[in-house]
């Protein structure tokens, strides 16, 4: 519970009457915020000559997603076929699905569909099981789809070793797949504030490794991408291509503690209503629990969200329902009344926009919009 | 990774055709398994002479809530004003919100409008600011719903302390509010395996405590209603009028690792597939992440599921769309192969419900149905 502990978000303004007109709990978007992260991203991946591919799982919205692709984006990245459906059927052009799909029976029916449409489609590979699967669920149209091969850069997840690329690049390329390049993601920058800059530079060497491999197995590696928030708002690195940042997009208070995003520029906050306080205690309950704020923690945030107008007090456990929160009295605020409502920061927000089925948008504190979370629940 | 930390979960049958049809990762119920446990409960309540109020947060499902009914069931349960609207709408004839509802704006319409129709509606409070809203939202239909004061039992969360539930009773029925009881959910029961039969005397002695502080106020407490699954499944409860445990229904591992339900009764899994194997070790990942597993924990089980079919092996990590697997050497168990459709155990099934959008109902190893989670999302 300690400042260490609780990075000091700040929240953007809420009106009066919007938070009269919300029906809590919600998902709110500040418009400003929101844009200002897609354009300072886009703008810093300009200045250093490098494609920017969006994560969208993060927002799972067709709206945020257009607004990352005017404002510069080459396409957009997804973590499931569900998700590329949705943001092929809305509009975008150009998908790559970051992961080691695997379309057998009724999901080879839907890639082939996919990739029969009017999209350019990239996949990831970490085994000649999953190239196989993709080269039979495609047939004659193999050729369409671009192949990248997932290479772990220490995050211990999927990905095959950097000196393993080339091999399994080649028998990719052996079953009339068009292998283009490699991927990462290093997940390991979110262990702790000092991890970042460790997992960037691990993300760069895996990469160089593997299109050396590559090359060396005759396979030109065009496309060299890395991928996520902290390891993409670093120092500019050279060998990669392309960066597939996700969270920026709205930041929270991971991000804010990890140094990614500033502390005034996390641009979604749970709004919730004060359902419960105890009299002669500081602690009162929110209608906001784990079925909005979700469980993921970390070591280096206290809790599992925060309420950054009462002095940063830290939703300390969370139910289904009930969110409860204990007010240092070192913060100084007045503990809160029955009825009021209060802006909650999450710990992560990917996992909380796929808990609700709109945003509220707000500009200047006064609700001015309702986005669909389009992709909610596309898990497979 | 130990035995103790890892309750040994018996997997249900789920033959080879069936998991090369479900499209992973998805949501599996026993039908067997299920109304095993739905008449288990039914029965233990009936011997008891205590009514049934399953709480239908955990699986937000008509289908699941008609069968309770039709077992015996005097109602049922929810958490938010949209569950109840759900429920309402599919024919459930007797609601209890067993939350302190904050009726204010929208959900004051939306209450009025559910009270109006044909449904025995009863409400938490447990502050007099929740009473009020509720009187105002009312209006003149105030005596159409059945007001249940909270108390807590040492969860610390929402309720009163039971010596003052006579006082707020007693403002309520001021309010014109027909109170009818106090209730109270020993949520502290779920710390450790050892909690349970504390947390079941606590709920005990709250509720005679506040329902003889409702009688000195003038109010007669009809209703005595504790609830959750491990505090029901002890001990007969001599005060209790009223029993509201809602995991039972499916079961998980925090349920068998309290002891709550047998290691061969849990009906619901997750169907996920092998997507990455990493080459000489023992480690897999399947397509079952955060995303649908979610990332309850507790002390006493290990990681975030587990594989019953891999000897118990444990989802170490979770990342939205990845669970990482490590299979112990000591488990006998072989390495999967990529391709190969596994079920997992989820650790707390009540998120993971809210995560899908449908059941896969299985008997004897076969899908024979699908099922809607109605009143997924139904946060507020």
């Amino acid at each position: 519970m300690t400042t260490a502990h609780s990075p000091l978000v700040q929240a953007f303004d809420l009106l009066a009457e919007a938070r009269a007109a919300i029906e809590t709990p919600a998902l709110v978007v500040d418009l400003d915020r929101m844009d200002a992260a897609i354009e300072r991203m886009a703008g810093l991946m300009r200045e250093r000559g490098v494609a920017l591919r969006p994560h969208a799982k993060t927002h799972k919205s067709l709206e945020v997603g257009h607004r990352q692709l005017d404002a510069g984006a080459v396409g957009l990245t997804v973590g499931t076929l569900g998700e590329a459906e949705v943001f092929a059927a809305g509009g975008a052009r150009d998908l790559f699905i970051a992961y080691p799909l695997l379309p057998v029976g009724a999901k080879a029916n839907r890639l082939r569909a996919l990739a029969a449409g009017d999209v350019a489609l990239s996949i990831g590979i970490d085994s000649v099981a999953g190239a196989r699967a993709i080269a039979a669920a495609l047939g004659a149209d193999a050729g369409r789809v671009r192949i990248l091969v997932e290479v772990d850069s220490g995050g211990r997840r999927t990905g095959v070793a950097p000196s393993g690329a080339g091999r399994l690049a080649a028998e990719a390329a052996e079953l009339d797949l068009g292998v283009v390049g490699v991927f990462t993601h290093g997940g390991h920058g979110y262990a702790d504030p000092a991890a970042g800059a460790g997992a960037a530079d691990d993300e760069v060497s895996a990469l160089a490794e593997a299109a050396d491999a590559l090359l060396l197995a005759g396979v030109e590696p065009v496309v060299i991408s890395a991928g996520s928030t902290p390891t993409a708002v670093g120092s500019a690195r050279g060998v990669v291509t392309e960066e597939r940042p996700g969270t920026y997009v709205f930041g929270d208070r991971l991000q804010v503690g990890l140094g990614s995003i500033a502390a005034d520029a996390v641009a979604a906050m749970v709004a919730a209503t004060v359902v419960s306080v105890v009299a002669g205690e500081r602690r009162f309950v929110l209608d906001a629990g784990a079925k909005i704020l979700s469980k993921d923690v970390a070591p280096y945030v206290a809790g599992h969200g925060a309420v950054p107008e009462l002095g940063g007090a830290v939703v300390s456990r969370v139910y289904d329902y009930h969110g409860v929160v204990e007010l240092p009295d070192d913060t100084g605020a007045a503990m809160p009344a029955v009825g009021d409502v209060v802006l909650v920061v999450p710990n992560h927000i990917c996992p909380v926009v796929n808990l609700v089925d709109t945003f509220q948008v707000v500009q200047g504190g006064r609700i001015v919009d309702e986005w669909a979370v389009d992709a909610r629940g596309r898990n497979g």
